[in-house]
Parts: C-alpha cells; sequence; structure tokens
C-alpha cells in the first residue's frame, strides 16, 4: 500500500480520458502536484492509503475547468456599458477608461477578482491576453491559480506599456524569461488581431514564441468589420491571412471565430489551430454566431471562453457551455449538435490542449497535475439524477462547486477561497469602483 | 407612525413600477398580505414603525420572478433525454414516461421540487399547464407559492384523468370551482396546443373561461411542423386560425410564439395576446428562435417562460433573461435590443400582466401582494457594481437569492426554504428516479 496526500472519493468520476465513460464510485489519488491514479474507489483504495480522504458522496469528481479566452482585468469594467453596439461600447466606453485606469496596481487587484470568480466557479486554469501579465503572473503565483499569460502586441505605442510597438516585444520577451519553466504560469505571446497587427508584427511574433517554444494567442475573424478591413487590407479574409504569411500553426489558439468560410473551417483543421469559442461574448456584443458544429465536424479542436467580464459579463465556463449547448441547437435547428459529453469535452481536455496544457491538466490521468473539481449533487435543481454529463452542462451553477485543488492545492474549500481573503477583494473592487464612476 | 409587520431595508430598490428608477438606500413596508408602502428608507422610517425590520445592506430588493410557461411536475424527467430530435424525445421518451408515471402521488411530490426550485431561484409565481392541478394547488396552499393553474384540454382521452374529451371540461370547472377567489391558486384553462384541440375545444376553453372570468393559457406556434400542420388542417397559420375562431383575447397567454409572420405578430398585439417566451427550451429543442425584438416593437406584451424542466433543463427565470437578452442581441447583430431593464421587466411587471395578475404582483406598489426577492451583492461575480438591472440580467444566480416573501409570508430565507423540507424534497425525487430507472 502507497502512502499518498489525497484520495478524493467520488459517487461519479468523469476523468474525461478517451471513452468518456462515468466511473460509479470512483476514486482519485493525488501526491504532490500530481495525479497518482484514478479509478473506482474499491481499485484505488486497495492500492493507497492517505490521511486525507475527501469524502465524496453526493458528489461529482471532475478536471477543472478551462477558460481559454480572457482578459481577467477587464472583470473591473464588468457593467459599465451594455447593451450597446460593439464600436461605442468599444470605443466610447472601454478604451477610455483601459486608458485610464490602466496600470500594474489596477492589474494586481483586478486579477484577484478574476481568479476568485473563477476558481469558485471550478476554472483552475484561464489563458489570458492582456498587459502587464508579469503582475498577473505573481498574483498567480499567490493565488495558486494556473494561467497562460499572453502578452499584448499591437501596432501603435500604449501608455508606458509601450512607447514604440518594439517594446511589446522586449515585455514578451521578458514575460517569458521570467516565466518559463514555472509550475503554474505559462508565458505567451499574444498579437491583438489583424486589424491591430501588421503581417511583420505577427511573424515577428510567431518566431519569438518557437524561439522559446511558448504558446501563440490571438483574436481571429471575430466580426464582420474585421474580415472587411482585412480583405480592405490583404485582399484575403483573415483566417487565409494569416495562413498565407505562415503564422498558422498548433501553436496557435485564436479567439472567436466567428466569421469563417468553410475554406478556411479547413485550414483551421489542417494547421492545427485551437479554436477558443466564446459564446456569450459574441452574443452579447452582436458580433455573431460561430459556426462551431461545423469546426467540430471539420475536426477543428474548439474549446470555451469567456472572454473579458466587460462583454459577458460574468467568467463562469458552466454558463458557457449550458449557452453553447442550447444556441448551436437553435440555430442550426438541430437538438442533436453540441450534446453534453461534447460540452464538458471541450470545456477540460480540449481546452487544454489548445492553449498548449494537454500533457498538464485537461482530465484526470496519471502524471497530469491535480486539478480537480468537486461538486455537490445534493440540490433541487440537480435532482433528479439520470445523466452526470446533462446536470454538468445544462443545470450546475457556480454555486454547486464546492472543493477546487489546483496543482495538487486545495485553494476552495466547501465553496470558499483558501489563498484569497473574499471580503477584502470585493472592498478593494468597491473601492475601485468608487474611483472609476466619479470620473 | 403606523406599525406594519414588516419593513425591508434595501441598497438598492427596483419597484419596477412606471420609469423603472432605482431607489438607493430604499425600503418597503409590508403588512399582512399586502404591500403597503415603498420608498427611499428615510421616507418609509418616518411613516412607520415594525418589529421586523429586514437588514438591505449590500442587498437589492425587486419584485418576485414570474415564471410564465411551465409543466412543473416535469421537474421529474429533468435531464432523462437530451440531445435529441424534438419528435424522438416527445415520443420515445417523454410521452411513455408521462403515460407510465403520471399521477395524482407524482405530481404531489414533483411539484415540491419544481416549487422548492422556482422559491429558491426568486420565482414567486408560476404559470402551468398540466394535469392533477387540483393536487397542485394543495401542494401550493402548503408551500405558499403563488400558481395559475391551468388544466390541460385535448382532443383524445388520457389515462383516467379523461376517459372522453369532455372530462377535460369537466375537470376545468372543478378545478374553477375549487379554487376560484383563492389567493395564492388562480385556476386556468388551457387548450394543449393547434395540433391536439380541434376548433370547438378552444372555443368551449374560452367560453368557460369567460364564464367563470379565469385566465385561459395554450401553446402557440412552437415549431414548424404545427405551422404546417394547422395550414394543413385549416388553411391558415396557428394565430390566424386561433383568431379567426374568436379564441384570442388578453385573457390568453400563449406560450413559445416561435413561427409568427409579420401580421400574426400584429394580431397578438391587437388582441393583447400575452406571450411567454420560452428561449431556453426552444433552443434545447431546435424549434427555433422567436421574433422577441420585433414583438416588443409590436407592441405585445412578452413576459418569460422556463417550460419543463425535461426542455430546459432547469426553471430559472435568471436564466433565461440572460439567455434572451444575449441570444437575441447575438442573432439580430443588434446589441442594443433586449437591455437589462426590458429583461427584468418582462420577467417581473409583464409576467404578472400577461398570467391575469397585473393587479396582484409583479411589480413593487401599495396594494399589491407582497411578492418580494431580496438577493445578495456582496459576491465577487457581482462587482464591482456600476448598473444594478445590468448584474441582475448578466451576472446574477439564483444562488444570489437570500431571502423570498410570497404573499407577505418568507418562504425562502438566508436561501433555505422554510416551508418545505428540502431533504425530504430531494429524497422523494431520488425515490422516483430510483423507480424510473428501475424500468
Amino acid at each position: 500500500m502507497k502512502s499518498v496526500d489525497y484520495i478524493i472519493k467520488a459517487d461519479y468520476l468523469l476523468t474525461m480520458e478517451v471513452d468518456l465513460s462515468v466511473i460509479r464510485d470512483g476514486a482519485v489519488a493525488v501526491t504532490g502536484s500530481d495525479i497518482t491514479d484514478a479509478g473506482t474507489f474499491q481499485d484505488i483504495s486497495g492500492k493507497y492509503t492517505s490521511e486525507k480522504i475527501i469524502d465524496g458522496r453526493n458528489r461529482v469528481v471532475f478536471p477543472g475547468l478551462i477558460n481559454t479566452h480572457s482578459h481577467a482585468a477587464m472583470v473591473y469594467f464588468r457593467g459599465i456599458a451594455d447593451d450597446l453596439p460593439l464600436q461605442v461600447w468599444l470605443e466610447q466606453h472601454i478604451w477610455p477608461n483601459e486608458m485610464k485606469w490602466l496600470s500594474s496596481e489596477f492589474v494586481a487587484d483586478a486579477v484577484d477578482l478574476a481568479c476568485l470568480e473563477m476558481l469558485k466557479a471550478g476554472v483552475t486554469t484561464y489563458s489570458d491576453m492582456y498587459f502587464f501579465q508579469n503582475t498577473s503572473g505573481k498574483q498567480l503565483q499567490k493565488i495558486g491559480m494556473r494561467g497562460v499569460l499572453g502578452s499584448g502586441i499591437i501596432d501603435f505605442p500604449w501608455k508606458d506599456v509601450a512607447e514604440t510597438p518594439d517594446d511589446y516585444f522586449t515585455n514578451c520577451e521578458e514575460l517569458i524569461n521570467a516565466w518559463k519553466g514555472n509550475e503554474l504560469v505559462t508565458p505567451c505571446v499574444a498579437p491583438h488581431a489583424t486589424f491591430t497587427c501588421s503581417p511583420d508584427k505577427y511573424i515577428r511574433a510567431k518566431e519569438l514564441a518557437d524561439k522559446y517554444d511558448v504558446p501563440l494567442h490571438t483574436h481571429l475573424a471575430e466580426t464582420q468589420y474585421e474580415v472587411a478591413e482585412c480583405r480592405k487590407r490583404y485582399g484575403k479574409t483573415p483566417v487565409e491571412h494569416l495562413d498565407s504569411i505562415g503564422f498558422l500553426s498548433e501553436r496557435v489558439s485564436a479567439a472567436h471565430c466567428v466569421w469563417l468560410t468553410d475554406r478556411e473551417i479547413e485550414i483551421l483543421a489542417e494547421k492545427k489551430v485551437g479554436v477558443a469559442h466564446c459564446i456569450e461574448s459574441n452574443l452579447k456584443l452582436a458580433s455573431g454566431i460561430a459556426p462551431l458544429p461545423k469546426m467540430l465536424n471539420a475536426g477543428v479542436k474548439v474549446a470555451f471562453g469567456t472572454d473579458g467580464a466587460a462583454s459577458n459579463n460574468d467568467l463562469s465556463i458552466l454558463g458557457e457551455m449550458s449557452t453553447a449547448a442550447k444556441v448551436h441547437k437553435g440555430v442550426s435547428m438541430d437538438a442533436t449538435v453540441v450534446d453534453s459529453r461534447t460540452a464538458l469535452l471541450m470545456a477540460t481536455r480540449n481546452g487544454a490542449e489548445i492553449v498548449g496544457l494537454g500533457n498538464k491538466t485537461g482530465s484526470i490521468r496519471p502524471g497530469k497535475k491535480a486539478d480537480i473539481v468537486i461538486a455537490n449533487l445534493d440540490k433541487p435543481h440537480l435532482s433528479p439524477l439520470y445523466d452526470i454529463y446533462s446536470h454538468i452542462t445544462y443545470c450546475m451553477r457556480p454555486g454547486d462547486i464546492e472543493t477546487v485543488m489546483v496543482n495538487g492545492k486545495i485553494v476552495v474549500d466547501k465553496g470558499r477561497a483558501t489563498t484569497l481573503d473574499e471580503a477584502e477583494v470585493i472592498e478593494k473592487a468597491k473601492a475601485w469602483q468608487n474611483k472609476i464612476q466619479a470620473t
């Protein structure tokens, strides 16, 4: 009998490995930061002992959810401007506020709030695109959450972040040097979008990512405006354009991909580009509805992203799963698309793979990091229970998430964060709100 | 100074009356089952005293939410069949299970679960269409929830509910005689749909409702199948058909209204028919997407319905608000439609009006019944807070609902039901689940 740090029991265990079968009366053994083993409780308890056995009666255990596209610090602009056309929202509200408020101090406090919200909703990893990512990295270390932190690149200077566009690359390289090899934080190179980054920026970003073997993250084909602009500038649609300059590869996760031709869907599949599907943001900003069923059929690897809370307005991947599973049925008039198993697979294993962490997280497999969620099923809205996948996709809410483990450490216990002072984080958000409102 | 039973304080008070303005530091005075007064706390505390003052720091108070279309007892079939085409879902799963299991005992237990879920999600009134409504009425009396209970009418006999179609009318009349004038329960006549009810049934239903002055509830224009079938049988589309036989009036609430011509939208507006918009059910069953912005523009009174939990899969009106506000922006490519104020108005005052309870509930106005919700804003996902309407529509979750009052009585206190034993209700659901799964 081998001694392990934790044995996590569960009435229902979903490993999200290979066949997606449901293990009844399951258990996961965890040692240090790693998953040691997973199977039935009978099997696991015959092989391991632990002083810490987490009881899983009326509980389901599944891999931590992956948020593959966010701008975490924008959580401080949640609800500051809604129900407005995208350009008005962006140009009259979001950009001026970012220009006025963004700083390392702002990002530090805002990232705490975003991570608190995500962890309590079962999200253990997020892939981000923003500035001041070195600050985000420090917060993640403190909080104990996993993140892929993409440092933004655009064509024009921006505040003290970049006096010249060259500075964005310097920032990226510094971020990489500071965090490469870190257990929780993965640095990432993030050219913003085809209408804000010239081809040379994209090429240079790719070269930098190749040099250090880190992921690339970009916005792609989010709006009709972007497609029109890309055609005007380069005579090509966005995916074709990035393909023609050699940017696309398995290293890239592309957020949105709303406006795609069939040929572009083929390119995304061929080049193994990961797609961060941000259904709620795309709906709320009236950007359009991405062809998710077509992408899945074509073999494109797609996962879920919340985008920033200013356009969502929350950071819940459970919400994205439920919305996507329903919306694509309604839009395609086919009730069989995006079934509940597909939704959870996208939210876990697919998510980890598209942000370059497929070997580390996204499923419960010996050798992977212990990023694990325990949800309480003993709730009216989860009763009765015929199909656990259905309940997670269509009925489960962040409030049902009880225990969250990241990298072998419990960061949410009985629904409360263990590494963040919730009251303090909320108070800080109010203090920033008061400052922002006063102007 | 007049003594009242409760003074409910609130950082934010939304009465949902007339101008939809936000009252900061507000208060509501409640006496017996009624709202006595509402205004600023300064104003209310100058006029009334109470031994029970509910502290509303970091809280928002708004009218109880109205679920205008449900089949509450179907909650026991939640998740029993998903991701299937509507006809397979209905004919191979739902109908056989209903045929096998439906009974007064089943309905009694299932309604407890549905009401528990709804009350905890801030829903204080639901409008239902099902059988065994006398049983539902008894449960509502026990639970202390408001309901409009529509007794179903179809063309064919069904189990022991109706040996002949005449029996449906007898059932309706008995329900009316048993409950007419009751404070919580409003009996209602509910012909099922144009493809299951011949014109004579609709006409007889209307005559019965007129005779006793009770509401009418029906399904209308839910699917393309229904429209095609109606054209085939009557040479008219569903709304035109019901209009031609004189069925439509302010007394009618019509669920779904997905497939409408522009002329039919005009008819619904002219005849003041209320529409129960069931966006999540329509999406999940791939029925289509109702033209909500067009209906609102045309002056049709529209509110939200969850439909049964077998096709949703929950009974949360907050969920419907969020989904509808986002989906219609995405589908219409216009981010200004179904703004957050409109969403909460639909979920409250409009809802009450379309189910015939406009004088009783749906807003916080002196003389109306005290159906009131208090939600806790002290949450990460509700921070910061720039616009309270935005947060209720886009971010609030059932778990944020803390206190719920129906008819002047507190039925949810600190998130726990006071009139139902939650553990017992969940245990009963499991017992039924085990019976149903065993066959």
